[in-house]
């Protein structure tokens, strides 16, 4: 086996441990916590379904890899809950140092372009960037919304939390915006979120 | 909310379901079984950076869809082994009345796209669809060989059954077919697959 074809391979086999992260939302029916694996791939076919509704005008692949790849530094760093403002400040040096680790495992030119999209995702710098971070919003909304709530009620999340992340919907799709509030205010209505 | 949208989100909040299926293939590190969500991530992360080994010229993004819809059915199907041959004559008319079912949560013209390319996936009638199964063996093979064979083991396979299948890896990518003959042919060496 060739170099390059065995580095692609060490790689692939490594990013299965991203099977084993798991994040604080729930899969609906009340079922157990999502990893990130099966996240990213939740974001990626909502990424594609909902790709109309972007601001401005996308490339739907580049969108659907940003996802697909985006957490694969938590298999080193750990998932850190959204409102989690304490953890969220450690977050980034320990990301960094995983992106290098795992993401050296491939060949140097598919490591550059993994780790150009990375960065170019948590920088909003790119119409895809900004449209791939308004589903990351709205996904979550989906299983919580669906479980009434419960997820913002374990962690004591109130109205004015949620929409604060909501802000950054808006850059990447005002009509993902307005859906994302919606479910929101019948939250709100229902008591399910604390204003 | 309109009723495009409202249709779009009942799909995404459906296929939520499909986390709860699980695989005969166990994870890396000796871990629990696979869902379908997460292989579904993995297949098309390894799509994307294999692609260069795909015997014709394929839309890369047509074969992430590809897989990451693929399994949609499973959520009223289940899953079928790959060396139950019983399960799978069965598995046909089942998985027929699942894709009907589901994907008519979506908009019409979703709902059409998808099932076409779910087809076409099944028929093996493009450069896309044969380079995708391509990697539904290879996939598997990688956890399996990291873990010394046991799903092998479990199920009492022999190196026949395993190579019958991978005929199939031969029409996406000579190249692949290679790989996997190795990593065979190493197990077969070290015992783990009975010839």
């Amino acid at each position: 086996m060739d170099e390059r074809i065995k580095k692609q391979l060490a790689f692939s086999l490594e990013i299965d441990k991203e099977k084993n992260v798991f994040r604080q939302t729930h899969l609906s029916g009340h079922g157990r916590r999502e990893n990130d694996a099966e996240h990213a791939w939740h974001m990626a076919i909502m990424a594609w379904l909902l790709r109309e509704y972007a601001n401005e005008e996308v490339d739907i692949t580049k969108v659907m890899l940003m996802w697909l790849i985006h957490d694969i530094v938590e298999i080193d760093a750990g998932d850190t809950y959204a409102y989690d403002e304490e953890g969220l400040k450690t977050q980034k040096a320990i990301e960094d140092a995983a992106k290098e680790r795992i993401f050296s495992l491939l060949p140097d030119d598919q490591k550059k372009e993994l780790t150009g999209l990375f960065d170019e995702f948590e920088e909003y710098r790119s119409a895809e960037s900004r449209f791939a971070h308004a589903m990351d919003n709205l996904q979550p909304l989906l299983l919580n919304n669906s479980n009434g709530g419960s997820d913002w009620k374990e962690h004591g999340v109130s109205s004015r939390t949620v929409y604060g992340r909501q802000k950054k919907t808006r850059l990447g799709s005002e009509k993902l915006f307005e859906v994302s509030d919606q479910i929101i205010q019948d939250n709100i209505k229902k008591g399910s979120l604390p204003e």
